[in-house]
């Protein structure tokens, strides 16, 4: 059965920049699996409707569709059990669901404001306009001004990855010697980032900086190929 | 061989307090040990040097010092296969590093302030006058000052739990359908500030206080029986 990802994209068909898509890709090669790119936008919501989402990833198997990439990671580990394991074990799929929401607030919530003005550029018009209210909407802003305060924010966004940073002054990757699905979901949020914003997130001797560097590299420079900004 | 824990105590030597000692009683009862307990004070460090330490918890197995609440549960682990397991795994194991972390930083971190001025009331005179001269040096103010504002401070902490919060809402421990590491680990710091403290730190709806409801009643209500103000 063939694998198909529905993955966020903007004008360049080739650069996709979700956290979240990022996730099930690194998830996808962990397990060795390749899937079919179906490049997606943010106002193509009809063509995901009818796989009962709103939002991607949406991962298709045969004719089955998997829907967030948190259920998507469980679907894979389970479906193709004898591939490397994404949690390690019981245990570390069960504390990875906290991992995945400290994932979501810190790195991802984290991040928002500092590229969100930066992502219009990237999109093509339509997508752009319902980008900008909506995420107006939402912050109740112009984007530029959440932006601008970016400089003084990364300060404090540094700091809270310090559990991320301590953890990697002792072993290479959250999954100890090699990456498994935790690596993966903070990783998803400092792709995006690249994908689509100049901002320099990491100061160059911060461990988590040699922690993304790795990830960038694995599989064969899967997210270093991939179109972004210079780090 | 017989196992002891060098656990703090302050002038109640039946209400051990610090939140490490606790994440190691817990670990000892999920893998149905027990181990004599040694009170420790603050100014004893002469009684645990010989044993490589200068804080609790130091866990003795028969000739062994084990130091270090991290490394204690890594040791309990490994020394006792055929019990139940911490970590439900090594993927479980590696990622939880990252969770201690941030149950020091967050959990015991962000607990500390609230707290600080309670404990020298909890301890005898000359550790009393040792907890607060050192511990106004790292504040560099006096304790009072320091929890005067916790009624604002604790909203902001209360906010800071969103990922165990959130995991909770999917699952009733860390650890999944029962308690791992991972929930002793954050319940440590709960329980510290429950037997020095009357200071409310949770709200009674939140689904962080079901949680510490279940773990202070497992185990047969280990912490719960401990002496401490009520919740």
């Amino acid at each position: 059965m063939t694998l198909k990802l529905y993955e966020l994209v903007g004008s360049d068909a080739a650069r996709p920049f979700s956290p979240f898509c990022w996730r099930t890709r690194m998830a996808l090669a962990h397990k060795g699996l390749t899937a079919d790119s179906i490049p997606w936008r943010f106002t193509e919501k009809a063509a995901i409707a009818p796989h009962g989402s709103e939002k991607v990833p949406v991962l298709l198997h045969g004719e089955k569709a998997i829907v967030d990439s948190w259920v998507i990671a469980n679907y894979l580990e389970d479906a193709f059990p004898d591939r490397p394991s994404l949690f390690g074990g019981e245990g570390g799929r069960a504390v990875m669901r906290m991992l995945n929401w400290w994932g979501d607030i810190t790195v991802v919530g984290g991040i928002f404001p500092f590229i969100v003005a930066d992502i219009p550029a990237q999109l093509g018009e339509v997508d752009a306009a319902y980008f900008r209210s909506s995420r107006e909407a939402r912050f109740g802003k112009p984007l530029e001004e959440v932006t601008a305060a970016r400089d003084k924010g990364v300060i404090a966004f540094r700091k809270s990855l310090d559990p991320l940073r301590l953890t990697l002054k002792t072993q290479p990757y959250l999954g100890g010697n090699n990456a498994n699905y935790a690596d993966y979901i903070m990783f998803g949020g400092f792709q995006w980032a690249r994908a689509v914003s100049p901002f320099r997130l990491l100061e160059a001797d911060d461990p988590v900086h040699a922690w993304r560097e790795r990830l960038l590299d694995a599989f064969d420079g899967l997210a270093r190929n991939s179109p972004g900004f210079a780090l």
